[in-house]
Parts: structure tokens; C-alpha cells; sequence
């Protein structure tokens, strides 16, 4: 199979070991469906699931962490089985702790976010992304921008993307 | 009426008893919509049912087949009145055993997928069709691709097409 | 103020004194989200109730039909101020009795309607409508198809129709 | 950075202290989800509490303002943190009180809004501003029209606008 990634992405790729997510924006189409009581719903898409376990299967971690409080993040999270780290106040600094804990330096590290509280992770890690319908004043720190919205196929993109170059990589390395 | 279909279609549609579908992402828009508690919430199509009972009408039956174990699936098959296989892990094998019980080659099934863990029922029925918005790796191995997206009539539009060509046939055969 | 619409469906619009509005896929986007229990929600439009409460000033009265049992219909009925008969299973029996209490001959009535099981009524009544995404096999009984789709203000249109041509038909006659 | 607006618009935006956003249209897309019991929720976008944060940090003061009497709207607000008016009849009068009270006069206010019961509002104040997708006899009241949809970003694009021209307006006056 040839690749559909640049040899540039293909390399970009190979040397990430830990896979960040933003929440809202990424994993939803950015919007919160409100109850009359405050309760909070969130649209997801079904199809992340068989990325995310395909992005394990190649050897990659990935991990959700996100500014919100609600609880519905960690809900989704936990159908999911990802790890989730949520309602921070600065995403920075817990991108730096979690990757100290994890021992993965923030050079193989990719994070994928949406809007402008994702500027400072985008700018530390070595593979920026960001989704189809991001903040226009985040999508030039990007490295790689999804074709498919965030909510509509974005996380799913993004873990067949490393799948596929992981995949080719491994016959040609 | 000039049927809208080829008579290669139609001859595939004319040797189907038995059309399997899967439940999110043709049924649904593939969204989840998610609650606090973990609890979920999938969007479905109104004109699903006058399709169905079309469907049946006409002599075909129609049976939902999905791996999400969420009792969702059950609850919607239940308002449509539709037999429902979910929770399942190894979608063939289900299939199998189905058709098996049921008493139906697998060459008389028709199968209505949308991702990659449909690819296995795709290359084991007689017709296999995909929605419009299906994953890139498995449209190759349908024999029908829907003009509507799943959750948006698609599974309307595999009735539709069963009852047309069903209809026409009497005519001509 | 000159008239968008033709002098034909002016004429039409003037004879009109109820105006039934099916509810699945003309009120909502012909969506149903569903939850684990087999409750019910739909998505419905704001805006409609400005248009029903002008069309209620201009004289005509608007009045929903449903086969649909969910108690969801008289839900958002209720809010909207709008008489509703829902669950029935004959939907032209249904628009003849109610037409007959209200001594409204069909001729006298318009019908807003989105699938084939509205195509009784819409070949009964004296004003058919279809909504911009209505079944293709009904959209040729229609005398107005509206420019948005159910849900999405197919409602409102109709209803601002109905109060431009009314206002101005005043002027002229 | 040069400014994305023109100097009229600029012009405009410097004289205005308070920012009053109507609820339904323009902090959702017009939809309401009907539940069985008669129950509402609402589509909200995560994005506009950015928005709105930064609106307040250029010195703006942001005002939900809606005839809704469904508690949702109070809900939203709070988790925004915005104040909030609503179940009221006449939005004009309601918003001469408020503007009143916080000693604005209605030439430093803007008004958001998407409806013919916005017309009002929009005609009274200094910087009247509609959504995209607004009802078209309101568009030609507005001053600016949001390149994005009520509930798909306009609330935020609304703050953007205003915190650029803000702080651009710093470095020249």
C-alpha cells in the first residue's frame, strides 16, 4: 500500500509514543446539549473506539485531557477505556506532568486540539494537530490538520493516520 | 414504472431472503450522545419504519446485528419491531449461526455495514452494501453504496430498493 | 410590499381556513433520539411558534396530525398552543373527522406533509404542501414545497407564507 | 495585526459598554429537543465561554436576554457565568431597564439577535448585530452579520470581533 502521508508526516509520526487529546472540539463537534437542570450531554462519534484500540494495537498510548469540569468527559472516557485527566486549569502544565509521569518527552508527544486554550500544548509537543473546524488563530501551529471535523471521524482520522504510517513504516525501517 | 436500478442490482436483490443491518452508524448518524452517568442516547430516522414494514411486505426479513452492547440498540429494534442480535463480539460468526437458524445461505443475505468491523459479514454475504458516509476501507466491498447517510434514510433507501425491484420483478419474471 | 409568490398560489393560500401540519420530519427534522428505556426526544424548531401565532391572527388555524404514538407529540404541541391528534392510525379518516367537527371542507384545508403516509391527505385537501427533504414519491402531489427542510423552519415558511399573501391579499381585494 | 473589519465597523464597536445577546437562535441554533414530559434542552457551543471571557477582559459587559420562560436559558447562563433576563414579553422595555439600571444609554449597547421579536432591540441600540442564519426580515436592521450560525460559533465570533477591535483600538487612539 502506498502512503497517503508525506514522507515529512510519515517521520513526524513515527517518532511520537504518546497521543494527547483535547475533549470538547475533538472528540464532540464542540457543542453541549443543556438541561433545564444544568445536566450536560455531549455528541460523540462510535467510530473512535475502533481507532483509538487500533492507535494501542501499534504501540501508542493515547490520553484525553481537558479544561472542562463536567463529568460527562470522564463518562465518555471510561466507555472509551482511555485514560482521561480533566477539568485542569493550565493544560500545559499538565501535559508536563503527565508526560514526566509517563516518562515520554514532550518531543514524542502529539496533541490534538480545537481552539485557542490548546495554543500552549500545540507549540510544546513535537507533532501539533488540530481538528477540521479549529480556531482559525490555532490552525498555523499545527503540523497536521484533520480532514473531518471534530465529533464527525476527527480523533478516528487521526489514529488511522498513525496506524497506517506505523504500519508502512515497519516494512521500511 | 422504469425501475431506477441496473439488472445487475436487481438480479442480486431478487436472490435475498434475509437483510441484515448493522445498528450505529446506519441505523444511527454513528453519534452517541452522552449523559454525566455514563448513560447514552442515539439519533434515528422516523421514515426507518415505513421502510421496514415495506420491507417485510414484500417477503424479506429484516434483523439488526451490532458488537455495541448499550441497550440502546435493543430499545430502538424494539420500537421497530425488528429482530435484534447485540453485544456481540465476533459479528461472522453471529452472522452465521443466524442465517444458520433461520435457515438462509449466506449467498440469500443482504448485509448494511458502515466501518471495518462490518468487513468480514461484507465478504460473506450474497449482497453487500455499504451507507454513503462508510469508512474508505470498506466501500470496495459493497455492491451498493446508499446515496444517504446512515441515520438520514439510509436504511429507508435499502428498503426502498428491496421493495421497487421486488415489486417490478413480479412483472417481469 | 410586492409578493414573492405567484398569483396562482395566492389564490390558493386565500381559500385556505385550517392549515394540519403532520409532525415527524415537518415539525422535527424526522429524527428520534433514543434513549436506553425506549424514551423519546425530538428536535424541533423555535421559531415555529412566531409563525403560528401570526397565522392565528390572520385568521387560519393550525392543527397537528400524527400517527405517531409517542406522547412527545402532544409535548411539544402543548407549548406550541396547538390543538394535536396523534396516534392514529388513518391519517385521512382522521383529517375528514376533524374537518367535519370544524365544518372546514378539505377544499377549505392545507396539509403540510413530509412521506408516503401523507399522500391521502395530500391529495384530499385543497392546498398540499411537502417539505424541502419530503419523501421523492410525495413531492409531485404537492403544490408547495417548501426552501427549508422540516425542522429546520419548514414550519415557520409555511406559516409566513400563508400571513404575506393573507396581509396583501387584503390590500387587493 | 491589521484589523479583519472595516473602520465603520471599528468605529462602531469602540462606543459600545454593554453587549446583549438574545438566547434561542443565537446561543443555539434555533433547535429545542422536546422530551415526553415536555422537558426541554438546548444545543449550546462550548467555544463562546472563551468568547465571552475575553469579551469581559477588554472591559464588555455580556447580557443574555430572551422571551423563553424555559429554565434552560437560566442554565446556560450560569455555567457561563453571564447575567441573565428571561421569560419577558417586551424585550424593548426589558432592555431600556437594564441598560438603565447599569446607567448605559442604548447608543453604547449592542444587541444580538435572529428573530422578528428581536426587530425592537435591533432598531434601539447602537451597534445592532444578527447571526447568519437570521430570519431575513431582521438582516437589514443589523450593522454586521455573523459569518457563522446561532449555536455554531456566532456568540463567540461576536466577542472575537469585539476583543480584536479593542485591542487594536488601543495601540491607535
Amino acid at each position: 500500500m502506498n502512503s497517503l502521508f508525506s514522507d515529512e508526516l510519515a517521520q513526524l509520526a513515527r517518532g511520537i509514543r504518546l497521543v494527547v487529546f483535547d475533549f470538547d472540539g475533538v472528540f464532540t463537534d464542540n457543542a453541549v446539549y443543556v438541561f433545564q437542570d444544568g445536566r450536560e450531554v455531549v455528541r460523540c462519534y462510535r467510530g473512535d473506539g475502533i481507532g483509538l484500540r487500533a492507535l494501542e494495537r501499534v504501540g501508542l498510548t493515547p490520553l484525553i485531557l481537558s479544561t472542562e469540569v463536567n463529568p460527562v468527559v470522564r463518562a465518555r472516557a471510561e466507555k472509551l477505556r482511555v485514560r482521561c485527566v480533566h477539568g485542569v486549569d493550565d493544560k500545559l502544565r499538565a501535559l508536563q506532568n503527565i508526560a514526566a509521569e509517563m516518562d515520554v518527552p514532550l518531543a514524542q508527544c502529539a496533541y490534538v486540539g480545537n481552539d485557542v486554550n490548546d495554543a500552549d500544548c500545540l507549540r510544546a509537543v513535537g507533532f501539533p494537530i488540530v481538528v477540521q473546524d479549529a480556531h482559525p488563530d490555532v490552525i498555523p501551529l499545527a503540523r497536521y490538520q484533520t480532514k473531518t471535523r471534530g465529533g464527525y471521524g476527527a480523533v478516528r482520522e487521526v489514529c488511522d493516520m498513525f496506524v497506517e504510517i506505523l504500519k508502512s513504516g515497519k516494512r521500511f525501517s
